[in-house]
C-alpha cells in the first residue's frame, strides 16, 4: 500500500528535489477509492473517532490558554520544560486538526504558536540548565530539542501551503532551518552518533529537509553530517538492531526509538520510495516493531536492564509504530495491538487501523518462542524467548521464560549476565527489578535515575544471576561489560523441551560460568515446569551466589532457619548487598532445600540442589535506603563456598514448579504443597542428569547432553538403568517409578 | 411473587403437615404463564445455562470417581473432610439436575450416595478429630455436620418421591432423622445458641422438618428446642441483625450467615407462607442482604474484623441470597449484582434472575452513605459509610470511608474501636489488616487462624484507631470488649460536607476519646479530602499512639528523621507493637508534619497537626514473625506524650488528601506534590476550628460545633474574622485568602 504523502504540502513550493516531486505523483496515482474518501486520513470508525475527539479536547484546552511560549529556562519536570512538551504536541495535533476537519482555527494556532517560536529562537544559545555536553536551546538536553523538531514539522507540514509567503519564509527560516542547522551542525556530535538520541536528531531534520525542499539537509539526515554513510539514520537502521531487530538496550529503549525510526522512514517512503526503506536491510524497522512487542507480556514489556515497570504497549510510540506498519504491511495482527491499545493515531494509516478493526480483521498477535541475537551482526550474545502453556482469550500462551544472553546494552544495561525471568498465570513469579527511578516523580529527584539505580538495579545480586565472590559482573565497570557478552550454545523450542543453554567467561576473571534452561513438560505435572543448571568452573576458590528474586509471600520451606525476628541485619557493605535485609539463614549440610510461595492464587515452589553444602539467606530489598526509593520485595540466596582445583567451580541445580490453587470465592484449595518429592543432579562425563520424583510415584529423568548436534547418539548408566538419547537434552521416565 | 414449592416432593408422601399442604394448593394455583414453563426452575438465558453446564461438569466429575463415602478421620483441610463437602454438593446439585433435566442418572446418584450414608450414619460417634465439645460426626466441627444437612435435604427433595418406600424409609430413617436428632437435640447447645452456627442447624432441622412432614422438628427449628421462642431461627432474626440489617461480626461473617437464613426464610415462606417470614421485623432478612451488598467496595467486602480479604460479592452464599431476594422483591438492582457475579442458582429464582438480566432490566445498586446501628435494637454503636465522588461505570462512587463505631462483634471482633478505612481510586487506601489467616491452605496451620490473628490482628495498633499506653481497647480482653461500645454522636450524609463522630470512654479506663471524621469538598482540591479529629480526654499523663495504616510506596515527607538503613530494630515488646519494624523515627517540637506517597497513579497526603509535640515513626509490619505469616505493611504512628489534669489528654487533627496523578504509558505526572500548604487547629470553647490554606492562596476554615441540632447557630472569632455558622460542622470561606 502507498500512503499519501505526509508532507504532501512541501511538494507545492519552491525547491522540491525531484525525488520528492516524483513521490507525490506516485502516491496520488495509488490512492484507491477507499483511501480517496479519506484523503484527509480520516474515518467514522470508532476507535478513529475516539482519537479524533480526545485530540480535540487536548488542543482545544491548549488554545483556551492561548499561545504561551516561555524563554527556556527550566530542567526536566519544570515549567518551561513541560510548556515546550505541550506545545510540540499541540503543534503536531492542531495540523492534524486543520487536515481532517479544515476548521482554520487549527490553522491558525498552529500558525501563531510557530510565528512565536520564530520570536523566540533566534535569541536563543545554550539552554540555562545545561548539565553536559549535549545540551539543547529550548531544553536543557539536544535529545528534546530533536523530539520538538519531529513532532512539530509534522504539524507545519499541515498548514504550510495556506501561510502567506511571508510568514511562510519566517517560520521556514528562524524555526525550522535554525532548529536543523542546531541539531545537524552545532549539535554534530550527538547527531553523528550510532544512538537513539541520533536517531530523532536525523528524524527531525530529515523531514524538515522534505517539507523545505532542502536536499542537503535530508543527505546529511540519511548519510551522516560528512554525508559519507558511516553515519546519519541509514546506518543507525544497520548498527543499531540485530538481525532478528532486536536493540541492545532491551524492550524499554527499543520501545522509545522505535517512534522516529517509524516516522522517519514513513516520511523516506512517501518521499523517495526508491529507496525501499522499508524493505531495507531485509525488512528491519518492521521487524523490529515486531520484536518489541514479542518482548511483552500481557502486554507489559519485560523490564530487564533500566526499565520502568508500567511502560506496556499502551504507549504513543507504538500507536504511531502500529499504524505505520500497518500501513505498510496490513498484517492483521498488527490490529490486535491496536486494538489492545484502544488507540490510533490521525493519519491516513492510523484511519486504515480504525476501519479494518473496525471491520473484524485483526488475528491474534503470533506471541512465540524464539531466539533474539544481539549485536549488529546477531553474534553478540542473545535474548531466548520460552512461551509456553494454555493461551489466554487473546491467544498469548500462560508461561513465559525469559533468558538474557546478551551483549550489556551501552549506559543502560545492567550487570546481569545469564540472568532469567519467568511469568505464569499473568503475573511476573521470577522478577527483574527494572529501573530506580520514578519517573516525572519531582519529589525523587526530579523524576531522574535514583542513586539506587547504581548501587542496587544494576547490581548483579539484583538480579536472578550467579555472583561471585560478592561482586558485580564485571566489576560493575560498565565500559568493560560493553567489550563482552555470552555465547548462546543452544536454543530449541520444541514443544515439551524447550531449552535455552549458553556462557560466559569473562564475567569474572578465571571463572567460567554455564547456564541452561530447561522448559520440560511431566505427565503429572502442570505445566510449566523449569529446570535451571548452573555450573560455574574456576581454578580458584570461590563464593558463589545465585539469587532468586520472586513475587509472592512465603508458605513453607523445609529446611531449619535462624530467623532475625526482632532486629534485621544486613546481607553485606557493597554492589548491591548493603541493600538486602536478612530475614533468615539457614545451612544444608545437604545443599538441598525447597520454598513454596502463593501469588495470585498460585502456588511455586522453588526446589534445589547443589554439588556439596549450601548457605541459605532469606531476604528482603530495601535495605540502606533512606529515602525510601526502593521497593521491599522478597529474595532467596543461595550460597556455595567452593575450592578451585582441576575440577573447582560450583553447580546449582533448580527446579520451579508451578502448582494448584487458591480460590478465595469458593474456599478451595487445591495442591497447595509441591507435587515433587525429590530433585537430584548428577555430573556424569560431562552429561547433566536431573532425576525428578514426583509424590504420586513416578521418577523422570531430564538428561543435558550439551551437545547442540540432533543425531549425536548418548548414553548413560544410572543404577543399573542404561539411559539413551539423541541430541541436546532429553526427558527419560524411569521404569519401576510408579508406586 | 410465589414460586414453585422447593420441596413439593414431600408434599407427595405420608405425614405432611397441614401448613405444607396448604402451601402447595397456594404455590400452585399462583404460579403464572412463565413460571409454569420453567416448573423445573429451567430457562435458556445464558446465565442460567451456564451455570447448568458448569454444576454439570462438576456433578459428572463426581459420578466419575464413584460414590465415595469415607469413614470421618481428618480434620479441616484432609481427605474425608474435603470429601464430606464435595458429596453434599454434589447431592444438592445432581438433584437439581434430575429436577431440570429428568436424566435418570442423576436421581440413581443421589440415591446411591444417601444410601451409602445410610450404611455410615448408624456407625457414627464421636468424631475422631474432635477439638471441642462442637464436634461433628461426619465432620470434626458440627457447624460442618449443619451445612452438609442444609445441602443434602434439598438435593434429598428432588428424588424423594421417585424411590421405593423401603429407600425412603431407609434414607428418612438412616440419615436425615439422624443428622436431625444430632443437630437439635445431642447437639442443643450449638442448636439453641443466638448465633450463626445456629441458624445453619436450625435451617438444615426446619427444611428436614418440612420434607419429612415432621411438624415437631420445624418447631424446634424456629423456635429452639423447647419450643419457647426464645432459640430457634426466628428469634435469630431478631437478635443477630441491627434494624438495619447490619451483622454484629461484619461483612465477612454477615455474608456467611445469609444463605442459612435466605435459604430456610425460603423453604419456611413456601411450606408456611402465612409466617410472612420476609416481612418479619420489617424484613429484616432482604435488608441484611441489601447492607452485606452496601459493605463492599468494587465488590470486595470491608474486611474489618476477623476477614479474608479475598471473599467478594462473587461467594456462593451470595449467589443463592440474591436470586431468593429477587424472586422476592424483583428490584432491579439485585439484577446488577447477579451480573457482576455472573453467577446465579439452579431454582426458580435462578432462572428469573437470568431471564430478566438477560431482558436487560438490571438498573445499578444504590451504592450510598449510611449508618448502620449495630445490636438488637441499634444502640450499640454504629458503622458509618461515607461515600462519594464521581462514580465508575457501574454507578458505584470512587471515595468511601468507613468508620467503625460498632461493638465488639463476639469472638471474631478486632480491638478497633472509632477505626477507620478509606478507598478511593478502586483501592484501599487507609486499610484494614482482616484476619492472619490463610484459609484451607495446609502449610499455614491447616488454613485456621494463625497466632498472629492474636498477636497482630486483633491489636488495636494494627488498626487505624487510638492506642493508650501501648496496649489494645480494653485490654484486649474480648468479653469485656463485648459489654462495651462507642456512642455514635453525629451523622449527616450531606453532600459537600458528610460527617460521621462518635466517642467512647471505656475503652481505656479513664479516658474518654471522642473521633469526628468529616469529607469535605473544597473549591480548588480534588476529592476527596478527610478530615480527621480525634480528641482524647484523661486525667492521668499518658502516652497515645495514633497509627495510620496505608498502602503504597513513600514518596517524600516534610520532617528529619533518624533512619534506620542497617539494622532494623522493632517498636515494642507486646500488644501488636512486637510485629512493627521501625524504619525511621522523628520527633516533632511542632507537632506537625506531611507524608506523601503513590497508589496506583494516585497520590496521597496525610497531613497531621497536635496540640504539642508529637514522635513519629514510620514503621511496617512483619517483624517477630518466624513463619513469614504477617503481611508486610507500612505505616505511620503519630506519638503524644501528654500530661493529665483537668484538660488533660491529647488531640490529633490530620487531613487525607488525594491528589494528582501519574499516569506511566503517557509519561505525565500532575500535581505529584499536595496541593495544601499548611493545617492547623485549634480548640475555642469547645469547638474545633481546622484551618486549610492551599498553596494556591486560599483558607478554607472547617468548624465543628459538635452539637447535632440543625438550628443551633455557633460563631467564632478567629484572626478579626468573625465565623457563624449552624449545626454540626461547616466549610467557610475565609476572606483575603487569594494570592
Amino acid at each position: 500500500m502507498k500512503l499519501p504523502i505526509l508532507l504532501a504540502a512541501a511538494t507545492l513550493v519552491g525547491g522540491v528535489p525531484q525525488t520528492a516531486l516524483a513521490a507525490v505523483s506516485q502516491g496520488a496515482a495509488s490512492h484507491d477509492a477507499s483511501e480517496a474518501a479519506s484523503s484527509t486520513g480520516s474515518t467514522n470508525a470508532p476507535l478513529f473517532a475516539a482519537e479524533l475527539e480526545r485530540t480535540q479536547a487536548f488542543v482545544e484546552a491548549m488554545m483556551g490558554d492561548g499561545v504561551v511560549v516561555p524563554v527556556p529556562r527550566d530542567p526536566g519536570g519544570g515549567y518551561t520544560h513541560e510548556q515546550h512538551k505541550r506545545n510540540f504536541r499541540a503543534i503536531y495535533n492542531a495540523g492534524q486538526l486543520f487536515r481532517i476537519t479544515g476548521d482554520q482555527k487549527y490553522r491558525d494556532y498552529v500558525r501563531e504558536m510557530l510565528l512565536a517560536y520564530a520570536d523566540l529562537y533566534p535569541t536563543l544559545g545554550d539552554h540555562p540548565a545545561k548539565a553536559n555536553q549535549y545540551s539543547g536551546q529550548i531544553f536543557w538536553q539536544v535529545l528534546n530539542d530533536a523530539m520538538w523538531l519531529v513532532h512539530a514539522v509534522q504539524g507545519y507540514a499541515d498548514i504550510r501551503d495556506t501561510l502567506s509567503d511571508a510568514d511562510r519564509q519566517r517560520i521556514d527560516d528562524d524555526v525550522f532551518r535554525r532548529a536543523a542547522h542546531f541539531l545537524s551542525q552545532e549539535s554534530v556530535a550527538t547527531f553523528d552518533r550510532i544512538h537513539t538520541h541520533a536517531t530523532w536528531a536525523t528524524a527531525g531534520v530529515g523531514m524538515t529537509g522534505y517539507l523545505l525542499g532542502a536536499a542537503a539537509m535530508v543527505e546529511r539526515a540519511l548519510l551522516g553530517s560528512d554525508k559519507s554513510g558511516q553515519a546519519g539514520f541509514l546506518r543507525q537502521t544497520e548498527l543499531l538492531f540485530s538481525p532478528n531487530g532486536y536493540y541492545t538496550e532491551g524492550p524499554y529503549y527499543q520501545r522509545f526509538a522505535l517512534l522516529p525510526f517509524l516516522v522517519f522512514a514513513d516520511a523516506i517512503e512517501r518521499n523517495e520510495p526508491e529507496r525501499a526503506i522499508f524493505e531495507h536491510r531485509d525488512g528491519i524497522l518492521l521487524k523490529a516493531l515486531r520484536t518489541t512487542v514479542q518482548l511483552s507480556y500481557r502486554g507489559y514489556f519485560f523490564p530487564f536492564n533500566d526499565a520502568i515497570r508500567d511502560k506496556s504497549l499502551r504507549t504513543a510510540e507504538l500507536y504511531e509504530g502500529v499504524a505505520i506498519a500497518y500501513g505498510q504491511t496490513r498484517d492483521p495482527a498488527l490490529l490486535w495491538i491496536a486494538d489492545f491499545q484502544g488507540r490510533t493515531v490521525l493519519r491516513d494509516s492510523g484511519a486504515l487501523v480504525a476501519q479494518d478493526l473496525d471491520a473484524g480483521l485483526a488475528q491474534p498477535f503470533p506471541f512465540a518462542s524464539l531466539l533474539l541475537s544481539d549485536g549488529p551482526d546477531g553474534d553478540q550474545g542473545a535474548v531466548a524467548v520460552l512461551r509456553q502453556g494454555s493461551a489466554n482469550a487473546e491467544g498469548e500462551p500462560a508461561t513465559v521464560l525469559i533468558a538474557k544472553n546478551s551483549a550489556q546494552g551501552m549506559g543502560h544495561g545492567h550487570f546481569d549476565k545469564l540472568a532469567w525471568q519467568l511469568y505464569d498465570n499473568g503475573n511476573e513469579i521470577v522478577r527483574d527489578y527494572g529501573a530506580a527511578r520514578f519517573l516525572n516523580i519531582e519529589a525523587k529527584r526530579g523524576g531522574r535515575y535514583l542513586p539506587e539505580n547504581e548501587t542496587w538495579a544494576k547490581s548483579s545480586v539484583a538480579h536472578n544471576t550467579l555472583v561471585v565472590d560478592e561482586t558485580s559482573h564485571f566489576g560493575g565497570d560498565a565500559d568493560l561489560a560493553d567489550q563482552f557478552w555470552p555465547t548462546q550454545l543452544h536454543f530449541s523450542d520444541a514443544p515439551g523441551l524447550q531449552v535455552t543453554s549458553a556462557e560466559i567467561d569473562s564475567a569474572y576473571p578465571g571463572v567460567s560460568i554455564r547456564r541452561t534452561l530447561l522448559m520440560p513438560t511431566l505427565p503429572g505435572l502442570e505445566a510449566p515446569l523449569v529446570i535451571d543448571l548452573v555450573r560455574a568452573s574456576s581454578d580458584d576458590a570461590h563464593q558463589y551466589d545465585l539469587p532468586l528474586h520472586f513475587s509472592g509471600h512465603i508458605m513453607e520451606y523445609d529446611f531449619e532457619t535462624r530467623n532475625n525476628v526482632a532486629a534485621r541485619p544486613v546481607l553485606g557493605n557493597d554492589n548491591g548487598y548493603q541493600h538486602i535485609w536478612i530475614d533468615a539463614e539457614a545451612t544444608l549440610d545437604e545443599g538441598k532445600g525447597a520454598l513454596t510461595w502463593i501469588l495470585d492464587g498460585r502456588f511455586y515452589t522453588y526446589r534445589f540442589v547443589s554439588d556439596g553444602p549450601l548457605g541459605v539467606v532469606l531476604g528482603e530489598s530495601g535495605a540502606n535506603d533512606p529515602d525510601f526509593n526502593l521497593r521491599r520485595e522478597p529474595m532467596i540466596l543461595l550460597r556455595a563456598q567452593r575450592d578451585g582445583g582441576r575440577d573447582g567451580g560450583a553447580s546449582f541445580a533448580s527446579l520451579l514448579e508451578a502448582h494448584g490453587s487458591y480460590d478465595g470465592a469458593a474456599e478451595q484449595t487445591l495442591d497447595s504443597r509441591s507435587l515433587v518429592s525429590d530433585l537430584d543432579h548428577q555430573q556424569i562425563e560431562g552429561i547433566d542428569i536431573i532425576r525428578v520424583t514426583l509424590k504420586s510415584g513416578p521418577q523422570f529423568v531430564i538428561a543435558v547432553s550439551h551437545n547442540s548436534d540432533p543425531d549425536t547418539q548418548h548414553s548413560v548408566t544410572l543404577g543399573g538403568d542404561v539411559l539413551a538419547w539423541t541430541g541436546f537434552a532429553a526427558v527419560i521416565a524411569l521404569p519401576g517409578g510408579e508406586n
